[in-house]
């Protein structure tokens, strides 16, 4: 199985695609998508979606994991990330594949095995768990990574967006 | 000069296409795109996708213009809303037309005169303006049509999506 995760945002789109082979997991990709602060939003948009098409046309996977949005604050930046994310679950959604989504806690106990462990510990596992010579860089790939093995380690239906809180 | 005003929304978007010649605006056709909440989410996005983008195709308008959006608290709706957008704003770039966008009260100021103008005076003027026989059914397609006459009376140069926020 392979799987596609996204840490969507409308300057930087952090990807990461693994292999799921039993028990074994093989890094295939990972990195980013930025767009300029100068180009205009909707052409900002259609980069991050061509972009992603392009991945999931290169990599074919099986699925998409995204992390579920949560904002302590309501801002533009907060409104911008939301909608780029809008237009990542729409790529999966065109190309077919379920898109799974995970809280940074549903995230961290995964990856590390405890929801409360902070960016370095999420990153140095990351870097364990797919025998990476580093933490992979920027931090958006490396967060796009996690939740790709996220998914690949709990697989959870659960968070199949199908059940999600979009009533 | 053909307008789509675009009020958008995961469970209802609403739309409105208007055709100005000159200093005459007259409808060409308005309504909702709805998405059942059993319906998963990314099925629903692609569905809002998929109509604007069938709109687009049968009226091709020259711009676009959408409401800004502001969430007095944030919310699963919010960021449901605001994904919604995003894909809303996606369509009309991948169409290539230019995106406008404008705030609840440059709407009310442009249709109504008034921006303190309440939802009833905005959708009585919509039915005026338009020559309509009664206000246009639901709320949110008239709303729709509210922005696109926004859009014709102002056309503001300073609302396109280019000089926004999202920095």
């Amino acid at each position: 199985m392979i799987i596609l995760g996204i840490d969507p945002g409308y300057a930087i789109t952090g990807y990461g695609i693994v292999e799921l082979k039993g028990n074994r997991i093989r890094p295939l990709v990972c990195g980013v998508l930025r767009t300029a602060a100068k180009t205009p939003f909707p052409e900002r948009l259609l980069r991050i979606s061509d972009g992603l098409t392009e991945l999931i046309s290169t990599y074919n996977p099986d699925c998409m994991a995204v992390e579920e949005l949560f904002f302590a604050r309501n801002t533009t930046t907060a409104i911008g990330t939301a909608q780029a994310r809008g237009v990542a679950v729409l790529v999966g959604a065109k190309a077919g594949i379920p898109v799974f989504e995970y809280t940074p806690v549903q995230v961290k106990s995964a990856v590390v095995g405890y929801g409360k462990a902070d960016k370095n510990q999420v990153q140095e596992m990351v870097k364990r768990l797919l025998n990476l010579a580093a933490v992979p860089k920027p931090d958006d790939a490396a967060d796009a990574l996690a939740l790709a093995i996220c998914h690949a380690h709990t697989g959870n239906r659960a968070n199949f967006l199908a059940v999600g809180g979009y009533q």
